[in-house]
This record gives structure tokens, C-alpha cells and sequence, in this order.
């Protein structure tokens, strides 16, 4: 039993929390930078954080330019008004975007923008932050990583530093309560994503692993409201529940190709992140079972289905595929065994498998 | 759903982890002094703390005269050799004893002595610390809590704050191997105790409810181990495992009655920790059941038994019981009643619920 765990992120979950565990902000000092993107506070959660701000007299500056799949000229800009506003700490309030977003502004506001914050070494130098996500699905409120458009060389890439790690992540469900549902299943998904990955990890451990099971129990408990029926809050309590345990799993394992492939579907064609690893994981499922089938037959076990049913059902969800031409495969295939992820996993994948996932997932 | 939830310490575990992973210790400064009891350290644990810390360069004292059940001038004077050492960490070696003796030296060698530790607001200034347990079941490898003996109060009284989590927690189950059956049960008991008063604490949660199950999972998976059988590598690893999670479960709910009138035996008679513990919890769960069937049935539900069939085996692993007079019963349970873990009890208990569950458990 050999293992490393670490999450130091205090979670805090339930109706109301924000504005109920106000007094958490206090010791971050006295003016925050909230960070969030254009339309992805409009669930309560910006009006929330504001309210127990000011009900400490704690002042604050509002960035909401954050675009999806996070720029690094966006997150200078975060950092150069985080300086003008003399911030002290960062709330980061929206879904992966925001929440990345933060973790570099709140890196570059004490750093600078000098160099590239793609190969900086990260040291403890980062302002505190808070996060409130409002999907449930990316984990960031739990993980080290940031990840950011890498437009030098054309995919997304992640940053990561024991010193991202958010404070606090406040955890309420009514935030994700008005999501579309395309947006729910996407990052549901991408959470299911998370844990499975873990569990293929060469990071994972026992106690990673317990927590990807739990993960999955209650993200696939809610795989009947996902597919079509009614999103109570209690399964968006459980959705968001699951997704914050599955970033738990990846903020010690890390992910595995499926991330690294997918980035391609989303850098180069605007997929949604959830969904490119949706499309992408049943195949590379398979092709584990196939090359290493002691190593990957657990997770199966822990999805509690097979390898046939869990396709159909992830197929289920996404409904009509992308399709891509067969150089457009080979090519991302070539970029995707380029990403440090493929190391990452406990079944090695070479060039030539990714593109026959790719080829099986999204082949024209 | 409404939980909080943290637990910052970094946990590194597996054979030999100490030594592999000696430059984890390099960033607490230059000087170390190691807090151990007078023979808690002899399996090997000493040996390798001291070799990592020379690897790095590292000096250190070693402050060994940390006895069982931890006195406040013992903790005063390991506080005042760090200060003489210019300690800038604690490294703590040992059972609960010497690890919660650790946290109150580090808090004491920036704080210093003056004033009760029991009734001071512990601020932030603690030097940081880094545990590595010999006895699977305290946890206090991943607790904000340090318990030591209270004269004035004749019990043994918590301290705790944000501040006493330590830094990491070195798991190598190598160093309880040499551990009597006696003490092996004893300590594994405490744990068993710790995940069934973490489930029925007024801030037990979905998260640490889960990790109260897999910690069950664990250490009852040893129970043939510990009731007779072999105490190999293995079952000492799955035992440790159970046992910090275990920590972890405690670290977010506190513990119950079971431990307040625990102490008594502890303080008075010199029971044990664990066994104390285990003499009184399942009379303890029986008065719970019938008081608060809906809130205790999750509890035995963890434990795979009822409570026939778990007064059973712990009874068989605790063998022949102490028993107290009914005079003394009753000062006890008066005792136990003004703990603060009685609040702390998601199921109110009484004095006389208290006496009863005493006079079941070590009655004349």
C-alpha cells in the first residue's frame, strides 16, 4: 500500500453557505478580486459572494471577462487589476473557467507576467483564493491545476503548484440549479471523466481510488436525471457531491490521454471539455481492457457495468458525435501522445492507439 | 447535504517512505527536534528519521521522556529543548502519546509556557510539524487534536486548532509490526471507536460518513487478524490505513461520550486509551439505538453486524473487563457528563444514560 494524498482545500457545503460562513472570507484581508465570467455568476452566486463581503466590510473589485477555455492575455489582464485594486485575496466564483482563471491571476498578481506562465517554475508567492464553482464537474475548487489556451503551441495546457490549491471551496447547488441541461450532462461527464482517469493513473493509490468509487456512486446515481429526467436540487446536491470527489481523485492522480486528446477537440473546434472526454473515454476504455485488463477491470468494476453498456450510455447522453477526417485524427493523435498525460497512465498508449480511439469515437 | 470538511496534512505512505522520501523534510529549516517516548521509537522509526534528516543536513535534538498519557510538564519540557535547540520543526515518532505530546510542544516553543494550555486561544504560531505513527489508531497523525492529562480537572482534556494539523504524516506500517497483539488490539479498537463516533457526531457529513465506511472496511476486515491470527505486513498495513482514516473522520466531527467517560478509566485507573474505549462503546451504541434508532441504524449498517454480534467480538478481543464499584460508576458518569464530546452527540445522552452504559460495560 504505497501512496502520496494531499488536499488541503477546507470544503464547505450547503444551501446558503457563502452568505452562512461569511466570517471565512474575513482573514483573507481587506479586498478581494472576483473573478468570474461574463454570464456565469447570474445563478445568485456573484450577489451571494458580494453580500458576505461587504458584510465583513471587505471591499472588491469585480473581473467577469473570463471566456471559456481561459486565455493567458484574460488572466493578465486579471492580474493587472488585481494590482490596481491592491486585491489581497481571490474569489473565484463560475465553472472551470473562472475557477482556472483565478488560480493564474492569483499567481501573476503577486508574480508578474514576465516569462512564460507555461514554464515558470510556481513558487508559494500566490495570493489566497476562494472558490464558489457553479457547475459541477471540473473539480477546480479542489485541484492544483489551472489550465489555459497555450495558443504557442496550439492545445490547452496545465499549471499546477501545491500554492493553487484555493483556500476554501464553497460547494451550493443552487448555482448549478439553472444550468441547460447540455451544459449539466458535459461536465457530469467530465467528472465521470476525472474519476475513471484516476483510477488509471500511475499516481493512484488506495485511498484515491476509494474516492473515485464514492465519486462515481453518486454521479452515476443521477445518470437517469442526467439522461432526460427531472434535475431536483437533491440531484444537483449529488452531482456536484460527486464532481468535487472526483476532483479530489484528480488533484493526487492527475488525468490520463483522454484529456490530452480531448484538449484537441476543444483547443482546435470548440467542443465543450466534458463532452470531448465523453466522446473519447469508452473507446479508450476498451483499448485498456485490451492491453492491460487486471489493471483496468476494476473500474469497470466500480462503474458497475460493462464496457458494451457503459458506451451506450455515455453515447446515451452526448447524442449526435463530432466527426473528424482520418489526417485531422492522425494528426491529433500526434499531439495528443505528445501531452505529458499519456505518462501519466498506467497503461501505456502509443501513438498508434490514441488514434485508433480517436478514429472509433470520432472518425468520420 | 451540508458539511464541512479539511484535512490538510499531506499523507505519504508505503514501505520505507520515510528514507524515499527524505526531502519532503528539507523545507521545514535546519533544525529538528524529535519527540518520541522512551521506547515507542525502537522498531526502526527513530533510525530512519534521523537518517533522512542527516541526508538533508538537517540537525536535531531528540526529546524522549514523552510518557503514556502525555503530562503538561513533559509537553514543557520538550517545549523549552525545542527553544534551547532553536528548532524550527517537530518531528514526532510514537503512538498518540508522543504525537499529541508533539503538537502541544510546538505550539508551546512559539507560545510559550505561560497561562493554562488548556483554556489559551491557540493562535496560528505553531512550528510545523511532521508525524510518523508506530501504533495503528490513534490518527492523531491527521487531527487538529492533542490530548494530555488535566490534574486540575483529574481527566484528560483535547486541544485543538487549525494550527496543530501537522504537516505531513509518514504511514509506514513496518513500525507497528513489532507491536504486541494486546496493544494492536487495543490501538485498532480506538480506531473502530473513532469511525463509529464520527458517524454519530452532530457534524458528521456525506464525506466524512464515507470515510467512516471505508475505514470500518478496513480495520473490521482484520478482526480474524486481531482476534488470534497472523499480524502479518499486510494486515498491519490495512490496520494503519483503517486507522488514519479513521483520523481523518475525527479530524471533521470530534468524538463522543465513549471518549469523555473513556478518560475517566484512562486517568483514573490507567486503562488503556483504546480499551477504555472499546469496553464501553457497544453498550454505548445499544443506549443510541434505542434512544435514535433512524440516526444509529447507518452505524451498525457500516459495521456489517448488529449489536449482539458486535458486543461479541469486541468482548472477545478485550477479554476479561475491569469493573468499578457502583459509587464509582456514578462519580464517572457525573465526570463524563460535563465533556464537551456529550454536545458533540448527535444522540443526547443523560447522566443516568451515561451511568447505565458504564454500569453494562465494567459494572461490578
Amino acid at each position: 500500500m504505497e501512496f502520496n494524498f494531499y488536499m488541503p482545500v477546507r470544503i464547505v457545503a450547503g444551501e446558503n453557505c457563502v452568505r452562512k460562513n461569511a466570517a471565512l472570507f474575513a482573514p483573507f484581508g481587506r479586498s478581494a478580486l472576483i473573478v468570474t465570467g461574463k454570464s456565469s455568476a447570474r445563478n445568485g452566486s456573484l450577489a451571494d459572494v458580494q453580500a458576505a463581503l461587504a458584510s465583513n466590510g471587505q471591499a472588491y473589485a469585480v473581473y467577469d471577462q473570463i471566456p471559456p477555455n481561459p486565455t493567458v492575455g484574460s488572466v493578465e489582464e486579471g492580474a493587472r487589476i488585481a494590482r490596481e485594486a491592491g486585491a489581497s485575496f481571490v474569489v473565484a466564483v463560475g465553472g472551470g473557467s473562472p475557477m482556472d482563471a483565478a488560480k493564474a491571476i492569483a499567481m501573476l498578481a503577486r508574480q508578474g507576467s514576465e516569462g512564460s506562465i507555461f514554464t515558470r517554475a510556481i513558487g508559494a508567492d500566490v495570493l489566497p483564493m476562494v472558490h464558489v464553482p457553479t457547475t459541477a464537474g471540473t473539480g477546480s475548487e479542489v485541484t492544483p491545476y489551472a489550465i489555459l489556451n497555450n495558443d504557442e503551441k496550439q492545445t490547452k495546457t496545465s499549471i499546477s503548484a501545491p500554492s493553487l490549491f484555493p483556500k476554501i471551496a464553497f460547494l451550493d447547488a443552487r448555482y448549478t440549479q439553472s444550468l441547460p441541461r447540455s451544459e449539466t450532462v458535459n461536465t457530469a461527464v467530465d467528472a465521470i471523466s476525472h474519476a475513471v482517469e484516476g483510477m488509471l493513473s500511475v499516481r493512484a493509490g488506495t485511498l484515491s481510488d476509494a474516492v473515485a468509487r464514492e465519486s462515481l456512486h453518486w454521479l452515476l446515481g443521477e445518470y437517469d436525471a442526467l439522461r432526460g429526467g427531472e434535475l431536483s436540487p437533491r440531484s444537483r446536491q449529488n452531482l456536484l457531491y460527486g464532481a468535487t470527489l472526483a476532483g479530489i481523485v484528480i488533484a493526487n492522480t492527475g488525468t490520463t490521454p483522454v484529456h490530452g486528446m480531448g484538449y484537441c477537440l476543444t483547443y482546435f473546434h470548440g467542443v465543450p471539455h466534458g463532452r470531448a472526454n465523453g466522446l473519447l473515454l469508452p473507446a479508450f476504455l476498451r483499448v485498456c481492457l485490451r492491453k492491460d485488463e487486471a489493471r483496468t477491470a476494476p473500474v469497470f468494476a466500480a462503474l458497475g457495468m460493462g464496457p458494451a453498456e457503459f458506451s451506450d450510455r455515455i453515447a446515451a447522453l452526448l447524442g449526435a458525435r463530432e466527426t473528424y477526417d482520418d489526417a485531422t485524427l492522425h494528426d491529433y493523435a500526434r499531439r495528443a501522445a505528445a501531452n505529458k498525460n499519456v505518462r501519466n497512465c498506467a497503461v501505456l498508449m502509443e501513438e498508434g492507439d490514441l488514434y485508433g480511439v480517436f478514429r472509433s469515437s470520432v472518425g468520420a
